[in-house]
């Protein structure tokens, strides 16, 4: 939703308002970057992992964490998430750049009454198809575990995409000019060497390296 | 350092206070999450370049942007930077993570006055080597840049790494447990379209990837 917070004033034609925008930006991210104001009124941010509950963002931690007493409900907060898709290379120094996909969201977080119901998804935000296979949480340990979540409302999405963009005389330069591209690759999984013999790799997890 | 603000309550082991493992962390990353307060005491947190130079980190932007212009000279800002190496899978659900090292710095943005310097830093970060190859920047292109420094004081570092922990009777679980490394891998290069004919790729470009 575009808001006096959320307007993009540099490079616009780079900025989306667009949910589905968002939402995908969100998904595919394991990690938010979480800040508010201390009370103090001092910045502070730090990363966690997030899960999209349909038009909510819901992030957790321990109910003992300094940081989740810090995030109650009620504060505000600011959650950035973003993915950088390719370094790019322009003939000059001033017009490097990187193509990326970024989402910020503004909102007031609100409590999670539902909290075993949050943790199936962020199992499932982790590993689809996880949660049919993992002891489910006890009541000791929904108690110890705090979730939040910030309304996915006022928010913009920015996107970089494609070739470097260079001066016009810059073109006749010898330099290579282009993009490498990023991408975040899972490796061959690694059993817990503590593993009881005998279980084989499952499809679930096996899936995330196809 | 440690101070009250760094000083880590949950899982302490998993901290650091260590300068080299702090610059090793921000080495590695492109992308920092910069949040600071805006006047009227709400949180903001974007992404954006960084590059370490000694014991300050930098980062920059348009001199024209509202970003730049809020995170003036002066201001408090606390600079988060995450790497995100793996998914940690665990028997119970409640004891699911994720391994990851991430860096936390607080302190106050003072102005660079060498831009060109900053640039170069900046440059070679993206790709080691780039900045004898690129026109360097004139003087118009170094008006509308500005550079800010974060002094690397007072901050700390949180690292998890290795299998999961599960509680004692879980370990008869049939379940599979284990760890899928995540790495960041470049791809091919690809060419800018409007490429001169006749120029090879760069060593320095191809040594991303090798």
């Amino acid at each position: 939703m575009k808001t006096p917070r959320t307007k993009l004033s540099r490079v616009p034609q780079r900025g989306s308002y667009d949910q589905a925008t968002i939402h995908a930006i969100l998904d595919e991210a394991l990690i938010g970057h979480v800040a508010w104001v201390t009370p103090d009124g001092r910045p502070a941010v730090i990363p966690t992992l997030i899960a999209r509950d349909g038009d909510d963002l819901l992030i957790h931690g321990s109910s003992a964490s300094r940081t989740l007493r810090a995030l109650k409900a009620g504060i505000e907060a600011c959650v950035e998430v973003t993915h950088v898709d390719g370094l790019v290379l322009a003939r000059s120094a001033f017009h490097h750049s990187m193509n990326y996909r970024s989402a910020i969201l503004y909102g007031t977080l609100e409590p999670v009454e539902d909290v075993a119901r949050a943790l199936e998804i962020f199992t499932e935000k982790l590993v689809p198809g996880r949660w049919e296979h993992v002891r489910w949480p006890n009541r000791k340990e929904l108690k110890a575990t705090a979730v939040l979540r910030l309304p996915i409302a006022e928010g913009s999405a920015k996107i970089r995409t494609g070739a470097p963009v260079d001066d016009d005389e810059d073109y006749a330069l010898d330099t290579w000019a282009g993009v490498v591209p990023l991408r975040i690759e899972p490796q061959a999984p690694a059993p817990d060497p503590l593993l009881k013999e005998g279980i084989d790799l499952p499809e679930h997890v096996r899936a995330l390296t196809a």
